[in-house]
């Protein structure tokens, strides 16, 4: 043992005293405090590694291939041994080397590293492949006799230097002797990381494949947001800029830019809103035909309902952008020019544009409909950002998701079916036959209000609580199930 | 005790070598990694339940009526016994079963639960009555020689399963046995849930209502704002619409929409804005007058302090609604109708509409006031989030919130004086005698600049200062309390 | 010791059973249980402090001068005694008196201080001069035979009683004995605060002048935005305001309120967004010409390249604000002004205005440009608040910050470039011979892009990759270095 690492010898005290007043959390030992953690390698990650324990009080022994060369990037305050040396000094070993280099070491590290706790870092540069075997398995193979512990691989090592406040803080720790992973852990806490367990070695993989993942909640959501935009916006422009262009030869191609978007990004986030609560309605039917909650929904229906806050915020980006882009129309030169030409024309033939109160109401509704459905969806945006749903209680978290929300989908339905108002009875909004967007954008949140309203209705809703709470439509051999829900 | 409960059982690892490298934090011992825990009932929650723990590394056991009739909702990986089998297995029970079948299970646990910890994690469907006795209460009645553990109440078994990212991660804990609380402490937090230190099982029954908690320190502020929207809006009602149509004849009721609601909606946001910063000042003047920091406010002055924070949320969601509605208005068909109208009167009397600088100046103020106010408000919005607030330092905090927020005070009563202008002085902005709203909207604002002057005198500051870093003026009897101050 | 102050006596049971089932992650003795923290001072801090303490269930004895004269603040579960009496009861001391009276516990702590833990909680009035010594430092030399820890001085007395919702919740420790730590952490941990390990003593000094540290990450990126600000607004007033009034003794001082400000930030926003994006680029082209990564770069840069979130925060500030007022600009009475004007010009002349597609195109594309830049930048903004990073994997953050900005760079330099259009080619723009401030503003970000094409060619790419992976370049001696990377 290096007895040169021993962390603030506190000689003055007589140490029988204080370990006394040990405290319920935790029941220290004396010896614990000298405590070594060794690093083998001395690349970008060992050394940042090595600092962050450093700074939280853990003595570090660098093991190198070549200790005399030492690289001057090494903390100072660090002693560098060769690796052999340094992994004999500690109980804890973290191994910086990448995966090729790994075996390599075999021969240094067997005779020393038995019974101990080998930690490894590592990551795969690609998406390992479907049946590869995770890098933890080969190192027990080549380390039969050590507690293998798969940690820290998610961190990287400029978040470790620059600081870790702008950077991921979670470390999956996953380990087949508990308390090897438990002591890992730890070390992590201590490092002002934020430790989760992660059971068993059986769990490496999935740790490797973490670093790869790329928004896998937001796969399906994204995709069916773009292909929206996308259909959306080619409807727009069969409808308005072609129907233009063939039937009177007019070049309308400039609204491709502001009108169009204006038109595509709003009936999708009408739709993606009405995506959010219309499987929850359609699992509150699935419910009550079934008599029970303690079946498992359809497997498209589970993901459907998992992707819902997803399917939200992409609502709230499509909101978002539809509202500035509206409120930046009077900014346009089409604009100015259509009211000159319309101002003018008035003048010339002496004649004014009236408007009836009926007119003022159905505009004035329109944009306050709008105006309060998009600012209930900033506040589900708001409320869906992690420390804010960390504060809500249960029944808070429903009120503001549920209740708002099917609030502020009735909100942009009114918003919309105000905006097109009578217009949908006129044939010349029907180009080739083909209505505005607005029309089929508004399928969807119909149904879904529709389906809702009866779920409303006194009885169905106090047999839906009922069924929520746990209870089961009395059938024989369910009896147990009721007893114990 | 089931030996096959062992977890992960390493052997090919002498034990002792790893017990020597323990770490200061924690101090295992080799059998502990043994444990196992017994969740009685096989609903909805002890499945999700016993789910989360077996993912985190914890061994379970279920306990059932009827043990050969398992669920398939329940783990492969859990062993199903008789409710008494399971029970005498462990030494940590989890009771998740309703309320009502609890005192059915009292023959079957009693001669098994002594010395054990039982978990109680039920809650009640309503709101516990005022003098009801909380369930822990009944539990140790039952099972006198148990440790009751009241926690998980607030934790929904859907969120148990469904991950718990997007959910409260909160676990208060009350027990009265110390060790007890803190092994299900540790057990919250193994599952990777945040564990919160309730004290005794005296605060059992305020865990209970927890979960029926609905925004409690919302309740005052949420009145305050509604109260004051409906007054204004009544007020706008009767100063505009109502006096058109008795006075003039004319329908203004479209003005119902968007118009008067833009003057009710900025009003309260201006008050509510003076309400946030009124209690420090008045605060203040108490502490000048008493001569110290050390005395008690009156409870309606503390109360007040304490529902700044959700004041000026308020505040920030109707100066918002008001910034959305201000920049739609030239969407407004009745604005397009009104400039229109202007023209047209202007080119039949050959005449043109005149400004002076002051004009411009007057409204392009009043305009950037408004921004730059509600800039401000915005960033305080954003610095109210819990993680923003908990990487604030106390006096980052401070000038955001006190000297920021008093410069937003200032910019947004600014705005308001200049919109009005000298029409506060022109009689026909009287209606039936009634000023318009934005003038008795501006007496709070204006009262609470005025009594926060006087506070920024250097005598009257300075002493303030002293004050309130606990020094009291020198009185006899209390120069004891400014030495420990 | 005070036997009075053992927490829930649970007497009925046999503790012997429960201390069977100790978990892994602690092992708590049964003794611990009576743990007994003293506070000495009976100030506001001492008196919320012992409350917190007491509402997380561990016991509390006051140390006061004068016992009998107890003060009404305090909670009344807490016993009070003398100070000596209050020490000598307990393992763990908090001394909550103000520095300069420290000095007068000498002699009655000194007899019963020793081998105790001694927590100073003491903050500095004012910010600490360079070579001043800490606190601890002192206390040490008073009690030479006592663990002295450094904590708690950042929480302040008000966060401990209104609660810790709203408050920073980080606790940094220091101290030389290890044991003594992580006792001090554990409490924190107990009281619901956040401790973090900060090492031995040597850091107390840091922790004091920690509560006087205002925004340090700020202080650059703020300087250059203010002084931005003030440069860019001063050239417009330069080239615009005082150009007419000496060329044409037109007074158009009004537009120092909306026009101008309008011009400056979002020049400044455009230049800020650049300053993130350009630094990376920079240390791109060092990395390619040194051939590794393992070299430190100049110490302008590495200080650059870590305000890049505050430069991308106050960017997102000045977008803010210039969309704001950009959608306000319709409610402007000049603007309603300048097109009564121009309309009744145009009837006058009986000519219409007219615009081309090209026109249009130009202007929506300006339009929709911006939009979509300033929705990225939204983006941007959320994505750095600390709970949503923590939730992201490296490889998203990467993504967003990374891949995204780049994005809303591209878009806002072209929403530039097409706001100015053509005009830069006309002599009018020039006055005095003094371009439009969005042309030199136009510098920075078009030197930024064009020094990132070349970086996106393959093959500089591909060894910028390998580069970042931390394969370096073969050259003699540093084999070693690759080897352990």
């Amino acid at each position: 043992m290096l007895q040169s690492f021993k962390i603030v010898a506190d000689d003055k005290v007589d140490d029988r005293e204080i370990n006394r007043c040990s405290f319920p959390f935790l029941n220290m030992n004396k010896e614990v405090a000298t405590q070594v953690v060794c690093i083998v390698g001395t690349g970008d990650f060992g050394c940042s590694f090595g600092k962050r324990l450093l700074r939280s009080g853990v003595a570090v022994v660098f093991g190198s291939r070549n200790p005399r060369q030492i690289s001057n990037r090494l903390p100072e305050e660090a002693q560098v041994l060769s690796v052999k040396q340094a992994v004999a000094a500690c109980d804890i070993v973290v191994l910086a080397v990448r995966q090729q280099h790994q075996a390599a070491l075999e021969g240094e590290l067997s005779s020393v590293i038995n019974g101990k706790i080998l930690v490894d870092v590592s990551n795969t540069d690609k998406r390992p492949a479907q049946n590869s075997i995770p890098n933890t398995s080969e190192l027990q193979m080549l380390f039969p006799q050590t507690h293998i512990v798969k940690a820290f691989n998610m961190i990287s090592a400029w978040s470790l230097q620059a600081g870790l406040d702008d950077a991921c803080k979670k470390v999956f720790v996953c380990a087949d002797n508990v308390n090897a992973r438990r002591k890992v852990m730890e070390l992590a806490w201590i490092m002002g990381l934020e430790a989760i367990d992660k059971g068993s070695l059986a769990n490496a993989k999935e740790l490797e494949e973490y670093t790869h993942q790329f928004f896998p909640q937001w796969r399906i959501p994204m995709r069916v947001t773009l292909g929206l935009l996308f259909v959306f916006y080619i409807y727009t422009i069969i409808q308005d800029v072609l129907f233009s262009y063939f039937k009177h030869g007019s070049d309308r191609s400039f609204r491709l830019a502001i009108s169009l978007p204006n038109k595509a990004i709003p009936s999708v986030a009408l739709v993606l809103l009405s995506l959010v609560y219309l499987p929850g309605t359609l699992a509150a039917y699935i419910q009550l035909h079934r008599g029970t909650k303690y079946s498992t929904f359809p497997l498209w229906l589970n993901n459907w309902l998992l992707v819902r806050k997803q399917l939200g915020l992409a609502m709230f980006g499509c909101a978002g952008v539809h509202v500035l882009i509206s409120l930046a129309l009077p900014l346009r030169v089409y604009v100015y020019w259509k009211w000159v030409l319309s101002i003018k024309h008035q003048i010339d033939k002496n004649w004014t544009i009236t408007f009836t109160n009926i007119d003022f109401w159905q505009r004035d509704l329109y944009l306050i409909f709008g105006i309060l459905g998009f600012s209930i969806v900033v506040l589900l945006a708001i409320t869906s950002l992690p420390s804010v749903v960390n504060s809500l209680s249960w029944k808070e978290f429903h009120f503001v998701q549920s209740k708002l929300g099917w609030l502020s989908l009735l909100l942009c339905t009114a918003h919309t079916i105000c905006y097109g108002g009578s217009r949908f009875l006129r044939s010349e909004s029907y180009h080739w036959g083909i209505p505005p967007l607005y029309i089929p954008a508004l399928m969807l949140p119909c149904t879904t209000i529709f389906l809702k309203l009866p779920l409303l209705l006194p009885f169905l809703n106090r047999e839906l609580q009922m069924i929520r709470q746990g209870q089961t439509r009395s059938r024989p051999g369910v009896e147990i199930e009721m007893f114990y829900a």
